[in-house]
C-alpha cells in the first residue's frame, strides 16, 4: 500500500544566531524516538533557519531612506521596516495601503520580501530570509549526513501568499538533495494517451503538507520529516527551477 | 507526537457515469484493511468525480462556433476541444499560441477550463469539472456517512497550473465537512506578538500532500486518505473561500 507519514519534530530548542540546525534537528528526533531514515525529507521552517544564520534585524538600528519614508507613508508601514523590506528586495511589485509586494532577490514574489515580524522574541526584532536558502538547505543535508550517515532530503519552506487564491500555503525557498519537481511529460496515461503537461512541483506540494503538521503547533513544531515518498534525489538541486519570470506568465 | 498519515487507496475500479463514488471508496478501503474513521479527510480526484458524474464529451459530437474556430486557430487547438472549453468558462484570461487560461464558471482561473484529455478512455473522450464540486463532495461524504457511519471531510482535488510559480500542484476544487481556511489571526505567537495574516489554505494543503501519494501512480490511486490532521469541521463549507477575485487581486 502507497502510505506516506509526516512526523512533527518537537524538542527543538529555541534556536540563536550560530546554532548548527542539524544538530538540534538530529537530536529532537531522537528524542522523540523518531530517528532519521534515508529518503526521508527534511522539511524545515524558514524562521529558525533565519534565526541560526543571524538573519536578524533590530527595526531601531535601521537608517530609513528617503525612498522608504514614502514607500512608508504609503503603505503605513514603519520607515525602517520599509527599509529593511527594499534592502532585501530586487524589484517592487505592488504597493497599496497596507501592502508591499515584492521580488526578492531570489526571485520570489511575496509580501514584504519575507521579511517577519511574528515568532522572534523582542518587538523591534524582524527576520529576513536566508541570504540563500538552497545554500542553507544543503547545509542542513551536509551536517545530518556527517552526524547519521543517512541520506535525506531537504526542504526549507515558507509560508507564502498566492495570486488569485485565498490564504497561505508553504512552499519550498530552499532545497537540497532533491529534484524539485517530477516531470512526466512524454509518459503515457493508462489510456495510452500521452500526458504533455505533467510537472508536478513535489517541493513545494512537501512543503504544504509539512505545514499540516507544522502549522499545529506553530513555533513548537519547526520541523516536519516526510517519510514513505519517493523522490527523485538531485546533487545540483536548485528552488530556482520552481520560479517562473513575471513576463514569461500566462496567468497574469 | 504530532503525525499525520496519507494513505493511498487502490483498488479502486475504472469509473463509469452513474457509478456511486462513496461506495467504490467504502468497499476499496476495506478491501485494503484501511477502513475510514471519524476525522479523515478524503481526498478524491477530479477525474473520477467528472466519471461518475458523467461529465465526458466525445469531441466528433462538438459543433464548434464561429468564434471556437478563431479561437483554435490562435491557439492551435482542435476547434470541438476550444469550443468545450469556451462552454465551460466565464471568461477568457488568456489566449496564445498553445494556451487557453480561462475563468471556469466556478471561478478557478486554469487552463482549458479544466477540460482534460488525460486518463480517459477513447482518443476522443475529454472529461470537464464537476458541474458544482461542492456538491460532489458533500454528496460523497454523504454517502460515506450513509454507509459507514463516519464522519469525514472531503476534498475534490484538481491539478492546476499557478501564476509565479513553475509546476503544477493539486489544490482543492471541492470541499465538504471542513472549513477550506484555517485562521488564525489575532492569536499570539509564543513572544506575545499578535498575528496579523496568517489565513492558511489547509484545504489546498490537503489537497497537495494527498497528490504525493495519487500522483505517485495516476490512474491506480486516485483517492487518498488524510488520517490524524485535526481540522475546523464545517457543515457550510464552500471553495468560494479559497478564490480571490483577479479585481481583488494585488499580486497580479
Amino acid at each position: 500500500m502507497t502510505r506516506v507519514e509526516i512526523i512533527g519534530v518537537e524538542r527543538v530548542p529555541e534556536v540563536k544566531p550560530g546554532d548548527d540546525i542539524a544538530k538540534l534537528i538530529c537530536s529532537a528526533v531522537d528524542a522523540q524516538g523518531t530517528p532519521l531514515m534515508d529518503g526521508d525529507v527534511v522539511v524545515v521552517a524558514q524562521k529558525i533557519v533565519s534565526k541560526a544564520e543571524g538573519r536578524i534585524v533590530r527595526l531601531a538600528d535601521v537608517n530609513p531612506s528617503e525612498f522608504a519614508r514614502k514607500v512608508a507613508t504609503y503603505t503605513r508601514k514603519k520607515p525602517s521596516l520599509a527599509e529593511v523590506i527594499l534592502r532585501e528586495s530586487r524589484s517592487i511589485v505592488r504597493m497599496a495601503p497596507g501592502h508591499l509586494i515584492t521580488e526578492t532577490r531570489q526571485g520570489i514574489v511575496c509580501a514584504n520580501s519575507g521579511v517577519d515580524r511574528s515568532n522572534v522574541s523582542g518587538g523591534d526584532l524582524v527576520t529576513l530570509l536566508p541570504e540563500d536558502s538552497d545554500v542553507s538547505a544543503r547545509n542542513i543535508r551536509k551536517g545530518i549526513r556527517k552526524l547519521t550517515r543517512k541520506t535525506v532530503a531537504v526542504i526549507v519552506s515558507d509560508t507564502s501568499g498566492r495570486p488569485l487564491r485565498e490564504g497561505h500555503v508553504d512552499i519550498a525557498i530552499g532545497v537540497a538533495g532533491i529534484d524539485p519537481i517530477s516531470d512526466l511529460r512524454g509518459q503515457k496515461d493508462p489510456f495510452g494517451y500521452t500526458l504533455r503537461v505533467k510537472q508536478t512541483a513535489v517541493a513545494d506540494e512537501l512543503a504544504s503538507a509539512a505545514e499540516l503538521v507544522i502549522g499545529q503547533a506553530q513555533e513548537r513544531i519547526p520541523v516536519a520529516i516526510v517519510r514513505g515518498y519517493r523522490f527523485r534525489p538531485s546533487e545540483r538541486a536548485r528552488t530556482a527551477k520552481l520560479i517562473r519570470r513575471r513576463e514569461k506568465d500566462l496567468f497574469i
